[in-house]
This record gives C-alpha cells, structure tokens and sequence, in this order.
C-alpha cells in the first residue's frame, strides 16, 4: 500500500496579456506543477511567475513540453521526425531547466503536454524519442507516465525514473483506458465521489474501473485540473480524502 | 602581448526550410561559434545540427539571444521591462545548453544578438540585467563583451567572467566607437588587409582606429562574418595572419 | 450641434484558447466594433465569430490593425521601414476584409492599435504611410483618428473620409492632448459622470478639458473599453446619456 | 485541342531576411504565380514585393494559402476543424487580395499549398470547404485542382471557376495518379524530355501515362518549379515546346 502520493496539474498557461487557470489556488493543492514551456501555452515570463509562486509554496516543478501551436493550444497532432521531436522536447525541457534555476529552484519531473502525450500514450515509439531526448538533457528526471499506457512501456524500456499516473476525474474501462469522453460518466463532475475514489485508488494500488474491478497499478502521482471552480473542487476534495486515509502528499 | 585569442562568428541561423550562411565553412576557421537560440533565428533543429558540427571540429559553443522577431531577424530595437529581458535572455540560453548537452557538449559562452546588443552597448543597465541572467541561469559562464561599450563595463560591475571583442573588419574612431557604416572605410573588404591589421591590434593588445592611434583593450577575441564568400575570405585571412604572428587560436 | 455620433470598441482579442474582454456584452452597447486582426490579438476564428455577433447586432465592422507582437499585446514600439508599415497595415486590412465578406458584411472603418496608434498620434508621417495603404485597399474606408493628433493631420493632408475620436474616460488637458496615466483624475472611474459628460461634449462639438475650457472639435465617435465590468458601465452611461440628450447612435 | 494554356509556379516564399527560391528568374517564363500568403512562407513585405515584380511582367497572381507552420514551410499535416479550415483559407485569400490592390493588380486564382493541398486531393469534403471560403471571399476566383483528385471533384461540385492542372515534372501512373516519388522516373528531370512530353500532352488534352496511355483530362495549366536550376530548365523547356507546338501562353 503506498503511504505517499503526489499531486500534479498543468499551470503557467497563461501567454502574454491572455490569463489561463486559476495557478495560485491550485498551487496550494498540488504538490506538483506541469510548467508549459511557451510552444503550446506560457512564455517566459509567465513561466518566471509561476515557477517563483509554486518554490514559494514548496510545489515540485516540472516541464510540460508540446507541440509549437499556441493558437491550437497543442491539442493539434502534428506529425514530426524523430529528430525533430526529440530536438522539441529538448529544447522545452532546456529552457523551463532555466527558467527553474533563474527562479532559485530546479525541475524534478517531464510530463508531455496535450496531442503530444495522446499520440505518445498510443506510439511507444513516439514516447521513446521524447524521454530519451529528457534524459538526455536532465538525466534522472522523473518522467510522468499514464498507467496503462505506451508512455509506461517507453520509461521502463529506457530504464528511466517515472512516476506512474492516474487522473482524479476520469472514468476507466476495463483494460485500463479511459472511458471515452463521449460517454455518460466518462468525466467525474462530483467532488464529493472524486476524493474517496481516488483515496480507495491509491490505497489499493489500483485502478479502480466502472465495473469496480481491480487493476493493480503504480500509482505515485494524481493528475488534477485546475482550469474551472469545479476542477478545482475535485483536486481539493482529492487532497482531502488522500489526507484521511492517512497518505501523506509529497511532490516526486 | 596575447599569445592566444578566439575566433568567433554566428551561427545556426538557418530557420525552418530557410537556410543562412555558410556554417560548415565558417566553422573549419573559427574557434567559438555564437549560435542563434531560435528567436530570431534558428530553430531546435538547426540548433542541433549547428552544434553538433562545431563539436566535432572542437569549435567552442556559445549562446546567441536575440529578440523575439523572425522576421526582422532581431535587427528592431524592442523595449522590454527589466523583467521581460531577463526572462527572454534566460529561456534561450537554456534552451541552447539543452541542445548542447543533447550534442555531448556544453556552452562557454554568451553573446548578445543585432537590436540587442546594440541597445545594451549603449546602456549599462540593459547589459547588466541581461548577463546578470546568464550568470544565474550558468553561473560562470563567459560574457562576450564589445569593447569600449556599455558592455564592458556591465560585465566588469557583475565581475562576470567576460571577453573582450573587436570586429575583424570593421574600423574604429579615436574614441574606439567603430566609424559609421556610411561612411567610406567604414567596412574592411580587403582580406590582404584585414588579417595583417588584426594580428597588429592581437599582438599590441590595443584598437588601432582609422589614424594609427593606439587604445590599449583586453582583445579575447575576433568577431568574423561568414555570411558571403568576401567575409570568409577575411576570416580565412585574419585566422593565417594570427598564425603567422606566433599567435595561438583557441576556444574561450 | 452634432445630432449623431458613433460608439466604439476594440473587440475580438481572443486568440486561439484564450478568451479577453466581454464582446457579446459590448456589442450590445456600441456601435461601432474596432476587431483586432491576427497580429497583436485575435486570429481567423476569433475574427469570424466577433464579426458575425456584430452584424447580428448591425454593429458596423472596423479593422484594428498592429504590432505583429502577440505575447506584448502590440504595445511595444517597433520601428519599422515605410514599406513594412504600409504593408503591415495593408495585410491586415485584406484579411479583415476578406472575414468580413465570409461573415455576410463589410468593413467600414479602420483605426490603428495599440503602440502603432500611438506612435502614428506622434508621428504624421507614420500616420500618413498607414492611412495611404489602407485608402489603397479600400478607397473611402473611414479612418478613426484621435482629435488633436498627427493622426488627425495625416487624414485631413491625404483627404481622406475620417471620423474624429475622443474618449470616454480619460481626461483631457487644456491643450487637447490626454492627461498623463500617472496623475490622479486621469482615468474616469465613474459611470455616473461620465456619461453626462461625454454627452455634454457631443452637444457642444467640443472637448472640454480638466479646467472647464471647451476645444472645438469634431466629434464623431466615442471610444468606449470593454476590458473590465466598470468600463462596461461607463460605455453603458455613455450611451444613455447621448440617448437622453437626444442624440442619435449610429454606426460611422 | 487546348490551343491555349497557363504556365504556373509558386513563388514569393522567401521570409524576413531568408531567400527562397530564384523568383524573377521564373517570373520570366510562366503566366500565373501562385504566392504565399504569409502563413507557411511569406511575409507582406515578400508578397508586396513579388506581385510587383508578376504585374510587371503581365504574370497572373494568384493566392497561395498553407497551414500555419513556417518551420515546417506548411507541409505537416495539421488536422483542423470544418470552420477553422475555411477561416484560414479565408484570411490568407484577404490578405493577398489586398496586397495586390495595393501592388496595382488583383487575383485571379487560388491553390492550395503543401500538406493542405495533399489533405485536399485525398478528401473531398476537405476541399469544398476550403473552396467554398475562397468562393465566398472572392466570388469567380479561378480554383487551380490536382487533375484526377478530390479537388477536381469539389470544385466541379461546388461550380466553381477552375483550371485543370497537371505536373510538368512528375510521372503518372495509369489511373492518373503520380509515380510515388521513392520509384525510380516518378521525377523528371531531363529538360530535354519535359517539355516534348508535356506539349503533347496539352495537345491530346490527355495525361500521358508511364506505360504511354492516355488519359483525356481538361489541362488549363501547368505546375513548374523554380527552387532549383534544373526546375528553372524544365520550366523553360515546357515553354519552349509548348510554344513551337503552337500553344499560346496565357495567364488564366
């Protein structure tokens, strides 16, 4: 059973004058943050406020690399070389590292952002090129991994430091995938469901699909959301539930 | 008298389909190559490739920043806030040393691009809060200073690491500004010429301007062009004329 | 005694999954909506949806013009060649047109952002080298200038059909020029004054200043913001005020 | 028997201080010149400057929209939305029309570049919506389709304007698709033969295929190349046979 368990979200992705998120609120119920890295969302000086105000609240930094479309938030899959992946995630990766130093800190963690984790999560290949260029970069960089996923295949070919991910309001099949957005209860509104569900979760580590089996899973790390009030509810109702079941929360 | 000095020039600022330069030619004279971070050239590609070229010819990799302007190739003054500077400068030496370390290399050293560079040889504040990025972001790292200007004295109040830099074809006025580019002589074109006067200033260690004054200048290094067959010829000429004078060429 | 007068707003500063200001409510109070055009804000599908609630609303469509500087909001300075302003202005003119056409209308006004407006209220040429490519473009579309300004100069030299503009909640001092943003009373915080006054203004055909002077003028349209709920009340006065003085809302 | 035909070539796709491609070399030898409109290739200053430089030499002008994806030069295939697809073409069509008005001239066609052009051939439904922004923004404008693809069928769907094109350096297969280009001769790159091939071709009003079938085809223009001195001779041999063969040369 494990006794300790991160939080994580995606922040600093606000970009020039636009605002995104709610980061301070969220920044005190995370012990993780997923930093975007000014391709898809953030710029620098978003990613120098956001790193200072998660340091000062003891919130672990990590980089959230993706695709170079900041209209289309990188939620478009474009398809690149593997040269020019890995050069992308190396070149994020590179620059939220000093951003991390200027700000007095140092990142911990690798999570891929958007179109580029969904096409890594299927493309075991695709996700090889991206941790490895990160190891390349940061060696020993923990890599935030979706369970069940060609993420979690790509981190332990390669042998790298990852932490196992599961998300605080989906709903899982059976095999261990998401239920499709498109379906009743794919998505969990409820807060009040989506803390213990998740504390049961970790508890047990498993995952625990709609049919209530059992799916044993690492789990060292919990994907909340931050973008909406209600977002916010459920990371806040998941953080108090792992609190009760005595689970200690602490960045990777 | 300097036994040994640098030679440098820019780089790496091809961009996407677009290429710029001669880059392999020019890297079989330099010593240091200043390579563009992608903001107003290059791109993680180029940025790789540039890398691992000058790497296997043992030429000394730099840092290149510039503002965040393709399309005027950072050549357009743009006033940022002290903060917007420091974070501009910041996330692309990071990005650069990713890339270096992704090459198997790392970065020596910094140099201020076009509008930049311009602005900060005029003013010491702006130089200043640009290397005081750079020493956070790589403490140590060697700041490529023109001589006589506001850089200088930037880099010398930080106590920063720092190289002096005079132009391999440019002349200089008594004050040891350099003579206008209007005006006629202002531009060294004559290779015969260029080498010859810079071994002189090298083995001096002083400017000599247009009237044969003397201005004693810590001399680290020699900007070369390699952007048109001329400006390689000088390079070519400025590099056998060091030789020719017992002078070394090394990296920073 | 002007009998009619135009409101306006910039509007469509949305850009890809970022959403500013409160079009829908200011469409409902304006008249006039200045859209941005993809380059300091805004982009094709932001532009398509904004121009289509105007037209639903027969709110007339402008071209708001700027900066390619996204991340400054085309707040920054950038000195530009005469070719490239023209053709700056002109590009986005064409564009809006084009989205105005696909949306079933038709531009009727231009007015310059941001640090362009700026510079060009400076700068009578500038101004002219704007307005000239926009006339170009679009022979007799209506130029908004700010009264007292090289703007207004620049279209009154080239001839061309114009609409002077003054604000509604900023002060103004006894030469017509804005009271500077750092001095108390510069900015008009509130709704309950500032309708009344605006009104008092178009009746008169005059800018009254700080001191009480009036400034004849031509007043043909009031810029309203949009930003914040208290501008949106102040555009909401404004409004009021002009329809009990009697005065006729219309687009230019 | 065609007794007339266009000779096409894209063109303007140099950016900001990058050159691409030898455009007043080829301005001499075709009738249409498809141009960049600043999203994948382009800037206003290179449009400004190419569609002088075609009015001058009586060339037709023609707009040449891509994703937005300079890095890529618009040749990654990016999958949009229906309303996001047709706003983009629409915007770039506008952009173009307005810096030929400001150039003296105006469009007359419109094709499809890179990866767009591609997704086009392949989907039906892909390029009606494409075609149909640019009906709506430019009623009549001449749509240049792919002979044999989806953008024929489209177009003819849609009854619209358009003009029939074919390769005048690719091999065909027998049913009317291109040699895939990893085959050996799917590239022409004998001068000498291209242009024969082509005039007889234009005469029969048929593809010729690689086994020497025909396939009767309607061919209102044809595609060169100007990247290349080698494309520049194909052009220029196309030309000439065509020429000799009795085919007169013309602009859409």
């Amino acid at each position: 059973m494990a006794t300790t368990v991160d939080l994580n979200a995606d922040m600093g992705e606000s970009f020039g004058p636009w605002t995104m998120g709610h980061d301070a609120a969220v920044l005190d119920i995370v012990t993780s943050a997923n930093i975007a890295c000014g391709f898809h969302a953030g710029d620098p000086n978003v990613m120098a406020r956001t790193m200072r105000m998660a340091l000062e609240r003891g919130v672990g930094l990590g980089a959230h690399p993706g695709f170079a479309d900041l209209q289309g938030f990188g939620r478009r899959r474009i398809k690149l070389s593997s040269e020019e992946l890995g050069n992308l995630v190396a070149y994020q990766l590179g620059a939220a590292q000093a951003m991390a130093r200027a700000a007095g800190g140092q990142l911990r963690h690798l999570k891929l952002h958007g179109a580029m984790s969904n096409m890594a999560s299927e493309d075991i290949e695709m996700a090889r090129i991206c941790y490895a260029a990160a190891e390349k970069v940061q060696p020993g960089i923990v890599i935030m991994t979706l369970a069940g996923t060609a993420q979690e295949a790509a981190a332990e070919d390669l042998g790298l430091a990852r932490a196992g991910e599961i998300f605080a309001d989906r709903a899982y099949n059976d095999d261990a995938t998401l239920v499709d957005r498109s379906l009743p209860g794919a998505v969990i509104h409820d807060a009040e469901l989506a803390g213990p569900r998740i504390a049961e979760m970790v508890k047990e580590g498993a995952i625990i699909t709609e049919t209530g089996k059992r799916i044993p899973t690492r789990i060292d790390t919990i994907c909340c959301h931050g973008d909406t009030p209600e977002a916010i509810e459920i990371a806040r109702s998941v953080r108090d539930s792992l609190s009760r079941a005595g689970i200690t929360l602490r960045p990777l």
